[in-house]
């Protein structure tokens, strides 16, 4: 299996924490998604290209789950790292990973689809063209 | 097990949704931690009062997680209920589930615990007294 | 003129606050863009069918300010009112006021036009149609 | 008057962005905050501990604006700017403004006060301090 990751570093802010001084937790969800979005123009041409060349409405969320190790707080840099763990029939597997300064603080993973709009619902599609995409993007990358 | 629950309406607009039209997933887990805060002001004086009460510094959140069924979108109403599912020594379990007119959209679960300051670090501390505050609420209520 | 005005009543939560413990005013934006697709709701069928009408990708923001006049913390009720106070050829004007139990908290105004996709660019559009479907609204809502 | 200036560079994200597939400009108001806060940890030691130095609760928004050129998307990189441009009495006013690629697409402002908790209101202290401490800052940044 070609490795597909991205590293992405976020400086944590004043405004993404709360009363408690600590990481307001559905941030670390967007840090996820914003990092799933990097990846995608790294290995391929961005989420916007690549869904309409699958005829996609978006590569949407099925599962999520996090685990928060340690807090994090206004000035920190969190470095955080995004691998593609798994590909099913349709579903694909990120796993996330997030340190500051080597302290772990957040670990989670994304479950998500190929959504194709089919009237009024979504359903998910085959994730073998995406598959493609990315892997020939990551071959690419390494070279 | 006195059985403490809330139920919240979320009008779910415009802006929690995506370039997909669809709710950004982060924003379930910001109504997830709202209706969470919304239960503490029901069934006792809400997060500052009662954490002042603990010596707590938030009652933080360990492991996290969601599954999404179907999509919301601008102008959808999401009825979301949250129940307390089990007291451990030091955690909590809420479960969450989501609905918009009867069909079903999120489901999800948080373990939080009574975080204490601890120096530079922070630890959980027993939930009992938590537990004795919220189910002395529940039963108010309910009388 | 005919008045078209809008009431939303927001519950303030403790992820919408800093580690001042007050309301992180950029929340303070989404809600009164909340309190505008309400409007639009209730005025009309809602954005998204308002612009399918209108050929139009959006009635988006040309210019917004705000004034804080007192805090806002986890627990309190914000009821924020919108007025449409002013339509001109490519814009309209909205202007907003929040309180608390009667405390003023935040004013302000959007400026709004009817983006219209144009090659690569934006383009104002007219917004005699918008202000005739809206004011059609408010009769039927006041009849 | 001693400049006091940041540039930040700001990745926008698939989530940053609404159903139009722009940016949701409530962000923009985050970005401007998170802007104000990396100024504050590169000309002092950030606002916790400049907070605490002045014995105030935050330097609090009183008055906010923005204009909006043209749109930013998903994998848009934002340079933002912020000067400090005005110094009174008791607030100190904050210009920003944002490019990408050269395209001009915001330009605001933010006009804050240092907050004094004064029993149960707050209260705006005098500026001076905190302009003694940014101003050595930049003073030793500049050399």
């Amino acid at each position: 299996m070609i490795e597909i990751v991205h590293e992405n570093s976020i400086p944590v802010s004043f405004g993404d924490c709360d009363p408690a001084g600590i990481v307001y937790y559905p941030n670390h969800f967007r840090w996820f998604d914003a990092t799933f979005h990097a990846l995608l123009f790294r290995h391929g041409e961005g989420h916007a290209a690549i869904c309409a060349g699958l005829g996609s409405i978006g590569l949407g969320l099925i599962d999520v789950g996090g685990t928060f190790r340690s807090p994090a707080v206004n000035g920190d840099r969190l470095d955080l790292v995004v691998h593609i763990v798994e590909w099913n029939a349709k579903t694909f597997r990120l796993a996330y990973r997030g340190m500051i300064g080597g302290r772990p603080v957040v670990e989670g993973f994304e479950l998500r689809g190929v959504f194709i709009r089919d009237g009024e619902r979504l359903r998910a599609g085959e994730v073998a063209p995406l598959r493609a995409i990315l892997e020939a993007g990551a071959g690419r990358a390494a070279s």
